[in-house]
């Protein structure tokens, strides 16, 4: 199943209404702060000038407002909260790619690369600010006040879980004794949390108050499925698809599902080997394409493949029990199909 | 003018409010993250022993309670904005010290020294997402739908400022052309504008709502005293009475005041001196008391006083302008003499 002609529009213009109001919200910072995020966002190249880089699959957004839409809710209300969980995400992302020392995303380089460390902490601490102030103009769009109370909520705590997973995740770098209950839990948090968020928000803004439960369900076992799909890309996936060099998850030593699933299931060569490449301070060269056959042979990769397509099944289960009709179903299944099944 | 019984009596009690606000909403924290948090806020030492620690003097929410009550509000209710504005100036703290690279605060080794850089990023980002929780928890104190959401917004918009305040100081450290001007709008963003936030939040939460604009402008003019005395203190203050190593500011380079002032209004001699001093990479040993006498002699630490009181007076003279009776105002001048001839 590919992403039907029909969703991709609506796909194509939700997209251009979160951009429009993530634009709004960002241009209202001063110079020469206002340049970070207008260059994170892709939105100018690094010497200030106008381009147009892809940043991002607005994944988050994108569910929000099919939720919204899928339980009967009106979608062109809500481009504050979609552009608040955009703003949240790229706050993730700057901070993320300082800590994990990432030098790319999408193919040019991070923040911090361009700016420094301080610069681009700073960058994220104000997108996370401006996140609240996105959201607070729900107001503008006559979403009741008890809506927004309860949306700041939801957010924040999706936030207070990234940050917690995200904990969980430094810590296990320099862990060899992670179980994929310990990983499951950690991406739940670190992922699924504000994916959940997306799909719940959606769905409460839009109405559907007793569908609310289903499409956090929907979303949290979507998010983890995604997150599986994006570990095994991390080791796979070619450069080309993902604007990420290849194995980089495996030279920053990355816990992801299949190392987890190695280190705990390889024959006891392979896990003597695997542990000793896992104790060093980093994975450099041929060692990379050594310890990607190690996983493939102790079967990880498809171990990991078979968990994301459990967790998509599951979300679908969940979408389903939700009640909404079948129809008003479909974009949500394709966007779902299309994330898990994706090769970027 | 000491700070008089009954306003230190105030102080103790709602400190001790707010702390109790705070614990309720860090210790819901999981660990191991939660341990980070508990340190940093003094509450327990490293390796997780429970102890009672100096953190800060907590004068945002003391200001934001005073106002309230200034105003004739209850303040018992407003505790959940007096712990948001903590964990906002926590959070910043903790980034700070990463940027600063200080390894001390409070006399204790800094979150970043102990647990990384990435911990540490990561620790501030929750604190900030904890400090909207903590605001959505007025809603329990029956505080309307419609001020907790303009409370958020009072919020962010000052997050805003101190981020964009925070973007311009790291631009400075670099740079030899400050004018005061530019350095006072730098403060103004990156320290009097939670400041502002915390008398006019606690104005408006009191529902003071007419006398909000002058308790905004009597923070402000505080908050940038406050800041200029923090850079005398910066240079002339002693480790005693700060916790923090002398001449840290000059060691890391800081463009404070009185270093702005002196890199324009030295004698050409003393200008090249500083200059040169100024575009190294940091300054040692005996040059940071070289440069304290630079400074003096530029007459940048009397200015600098002078200013400070400049802004002092301003600020009671903006609290005076509210019409707020005046044995009202009593212990918010006797905190505003407090912050602008402290030693501390």
């Amino acid at each position: 199943m590919d992403i039907s002609c029909k969703t991709a529009e609506l796909f194509a213009s939700y997209r251009s209404d979160v951009q429009a109001e993530l634009k709004k919200i960002i241009n209202r910072s001063p110079l020469p702060v206002r340049n970070i995020l207008r260059y994170h966002m892709g939105w100018q190249d690094e010497s200030g000038y106008y381009c147009q880089r892809k940043c991002g699959k607005f994944i988050r957004s994108t569910l929000c407002f099919l939720s919204c839409q899928a339980v009967g809710g009106d979608a062109t209300q809500i481009s504050p909260i979609a552009a608040a969980l955009e703003l949240v995400h790229n706050f993730s992302l700057i901070h993320d790619d300082i800590q994990d020392g990432s030098e790319k995303r999408h193919g040019r380089p991070t923040v911090w690369r361009l700016w420094g460390q301080s610069q681009a902490i700073n960058a994220g601490d104000l997108m996370f600010a401006l996140a609240y102030l996105a959201l607070v103009k729900l107001k503008e769009n006559s979403i009741r006040d008890d809506e927004i109370i309860h949306s700041v909520r939801l957010l924040s705590e999706a936030c207070q879980e990234l940050c917690e997973g995200q904990n969980l995740d430094i810590e296990y770098e320099d862990r060899l004794d992670i179980t994929v209950e310990g990983y499951l839990n950690m991406i739940r948090k670190k992922t699924a949390a504000l994916i959940a968020a997306s799909t719940s928000l959606g769905a409460y803004l839009g109405e559907g108050d007793d569908k609310v439960p289903y499409f956090h369900q929907f979303g949290e076992a979507l998010g983890t499925a995604y997150q599986i799909r994006d570990d095994i890309l991390g080791i796979w996936g070619t450069k080309e698809s993902t604007g990420k060099s290849v194995g980089d998850d495996i030279r920053q030593r990355k816990k992801t599902l299949p190392v987890v699933y190695a280190l705990r299931n390889s024959n006891s060569e392979d896990k003597v080997r695997l542990e000793k490449f896992y104790s060093q301070r980093s994975i450099q060269g041929e060692d990379i394409s050594t310890v990607a056959g190690i996983l493939v042979g102790s079967g990880a990769r498809d171990y990991a493949q078979n968990l994301a397509e459990q967790y998509y099944r599951q979300a679908l289960e969940r979408l389903e029990a939700s009640g909404v009709e079948s129809v008003r179903q479909t974009p949500l299944k394709e966007v779902a199909y299309f994330l898990v099944e994706r090769d970027y």
